[in-house]
């Protein structure tokens, strides 16, 4: 989708928060919660009505799917699932549609169109965020991102709903640490870094700690300190636990892989990259969410964006503790798409 | 779904017939005539609107899945269709999501959930139930089996109702002979058990043939004798053709596995352990309803809960004959399910 | 479906378009424009209310599975997505159910049935019209061909509306030249033979061209020799591309293979057969539509059915050039199918 308007989000992709002002984002957030508030009898509930949304899903998806799946549902459309093996698009081994016709002709049929394509489907980092750029060049309908190998914008989202839930609504000042976890699930880069990203944004003061080699993309870091600049607040990384947890008001826990990944993949598959993350990771066994860490904390919140990989990012009685809010940080992903996709694709 | 309130089905699981009084298996049903009388306008045709059902399929399915989705459709709302390989679960050889914390999110997206999990997804006869209400402990919404190893309700009520269509609503008095058929088909327990105890609750007079070496669960045939004695019929178990076609009202013909499957599976392989149930059910010849054992009957009529291993469990001859009613049942499974979706999770 | 009555589509099949009158064809067209016209807001919109139409795919798809999809969603219905894996049918190999038995149950939970079965799926030609025509004889709903070995009827009456809406609603008299192109995805027969039948019926001056060795079904031949003598149009096969272009006023380029196909892949397999296929079809190289060729037209048209096999059937610069009518053309696909759903299936 190529034509916006500033402050009228009819018609725009979300491949990334930060492609959006904060005042958008504010307007989707605040929908979201109407959303919640009035869950099958919002105004606006109707935005999809007859209308179809593709959701295109190179790599596999448990939340996602069933969170985007069930937000057409409620605004009375729905979401086609499809695959990749339905689509029998062009590669560089063999014949099929281009992207550019699979986009126009998808725009013909649907009013929006999300896509998901993480690593395992990629040959280099940054690949996945060009092609859903190129599917939003060549769509007249809006294009989101359900998660790529840079941005997941629908669980940055998701996350500050959950805190504004518990923590109120201005987050200003507070102090939240995104802190790496072990554990087996190899995770792409592309829910941690949207979340620093709008967190910065929106004037939290954000401390990202992780063990010596997992840095992330300096292109997001460096977003990161601007929009902390510009909000006035801090973003500082750090590599020692004690430093990160020390009177947090929210704890986010979560596994990422390093860098390496992507050459591991290319020059020994994706099984042999994948175990030798796994190796890497559990050498770190300080790196998980335990009351011990919580303790330092000023009595912070604890949120993960799930799938929870439990005992190895969090233990159990962190996770299913009082102060746990990753339920309703999961529930927040069906209300904050919900609002993204009556704002940007609902009928007028 | 744990908290339960007596003669009101809102909120409730469905995991057997059993589990329920015969008051509210006959509101169910009483409401499965009337949505089949007037399909697509009945007051509580829109119990579903906007709302979505998850259908997560351990084992593939034709009718149920085929059945439940359209049970959703008709009543304005959605059934997302889930397999276990865009589930990502935890399990004894894989990182994963536990069953609490999909059991726990699921419930935020849905307002129900339908699980089904048969043999060659299992270690051990019973493992399904553990699993289903395992699900249904730590979920707040209402979970329906969808056929496991041990119980099918949607597939017993769905005979009851196409039994009352054509031999009248009072069953009480009336013989059904439940009748082991060859096969190559190797067929789940669930059925038949459901059957035989929603059967023997509702007063049938009911007999249970087949030849030796293919018992059921015996607990299953404890609650079928109890059930016989609470509701002053009969229920008996033999090993002979004649004496369980003799005078039988309704025949009821089905294949079965032996006990020994989960043990084969174990020892040999899925593939393996089919084989030798397909060998060992094809020694037994005779146990096919054909019209030779139809004409033992009360002039019977013919049910199967499909779908139909012809010229094995029944002949052409017999399924298609004026006395079938198998197509009808087929039917009903829709209009069963329609009605304990409205009961259990329809808005209100 | 069984039972017809003329000028009365409702419960008719949709097999090819040969099936149906002239006049049945042009309501379907009508109404398919009027549906384009008020794509949301059309009186028959809820034609499908709360209703299931059955997808079932042989073989897979895209365009095909998005714009039923679509349809039955814009008609207020829902599409069930099935594939053979899901259904357990009887085959020569295996025990399972009857195209009888399914046909029977899906008529009880649907209102109707669309079929995919192409080539791969197949063992010798027609064999997909037989079982298309087994489904309906069995069926109380309508069946719809999705694309089979023969016919495509929905891509017929597509290009058909495409032709419509950028050369006038009176096409006879018009000369559209069906060329084949080279390329590497093995097209069947079905789009081709579809478009030249319902061509030659509406009484376009159709010229088939292509090499050697390329023929088409000699029984297609000959209907559509008929079609034109009724229309009191031209049919003509030409082999020679400065002919086939000569004074055209609509270019359809489109690969297809060879009638070798069937016992190539009985002999060789699938992957080999397609292999000898594309080896054969890449000797061609003039045989593409490109602007050299379309300079010998009537400044035609350029359509495709889709997805394109760009720089192989059609040169970039004439796909995207300002004649060509192919993104217009696969969004026929959906208001055609909308159109024949309300039509042969929709509430009254």
């Amino acid at each position: 989708m190529l034509v916006t308007k500033m402050n009228d989000l009819y018609g725009r992709d979300l491949i990334t928060t930060q492609d959006w002002s904060v005042e958008e984002i504010e307007k989707a957030l605040d929908l979201a919660f109407e959303m919640k508030a009035n869950r099958y009898d919002h105004p606006m509930n109707s935005s999809l009505d007859r209308r179809t949304f593709f959701m295109f899903f190179y790599n596999p998806s448990v939340r996602t799917r069933q969170s985007f799946e069930a937000a057409a549902t409620e605004l009375g459309g729905h979401a086609q699932f499809l695959e990749p093996k339905s689509m029998r698009l062009k590669t560089s081994k063999s014949a099929g549609e281009t992207i550019e016709d699979a986009a126009q002709v998808m725009s013909r049929y649907a009013v929006g169109v999300g896509i998901r394509i993480l690593e395992t489907a990629l040959e280099y980092y940054g690949q996945g965020d060009e092609i859903l750029r190129q599917y939003a060049a060549n769509s007249s309908v809006p294009i989101l991102s359900m998660a790529h190998d840079k941005f997941h914008p629908f669980q940055g989202l998701a996350d500050v709903m959950g805190y504004r839930q518990h923590a109120g609504k201005n987050l200003k000042g507070k102090k939240i640490v995104q802190v790496w976890g072990k554990g087996a699930l190899v995770r792409s880069w592309c829910s941690i870094q949207e979340s620093i990203m709008i967190n910065s944004r929106l004037g939290m003061d954000v401390t990202l700690a992780y063990p010596p080699g997992y840095d992330l993309d300096p292109e997001v870091i460096k977003s990161c300190e601007a929009n902390a600049e510009a909000s006035d607040s801090t973003f500082e990384i750090v590599h020692d636990l004690e430093e990160g947890y020390k009177d947090a008001d929210i704890v986010y826990s979560r596994n990422w892989m390093t860098s390496n990944f992507y050459d591991d993949m290319g020059k020994h598959g994706v099984d042999a990259a994948k175990k030798m993350e796994i190796e890497k990771a559990a050498k770190h066994d300080d790196w998980i969410a335990n009351s011990e860490w919580m303790s330092k904390t000023n009595d912070a919140f604890f949120t993960h964006c799930g799938p929870v990989d439990r005992n190895a990012e969090v233990t159990d009685e962190v996770c299913d503790g009082p102060k746990s809010i990753v339920y309703d940080v999961a529930e927040a992903r069906l209300h904050v798409q919900k609002a993204v996709m009556a704002l940007t694709m609902g009928k007028k």
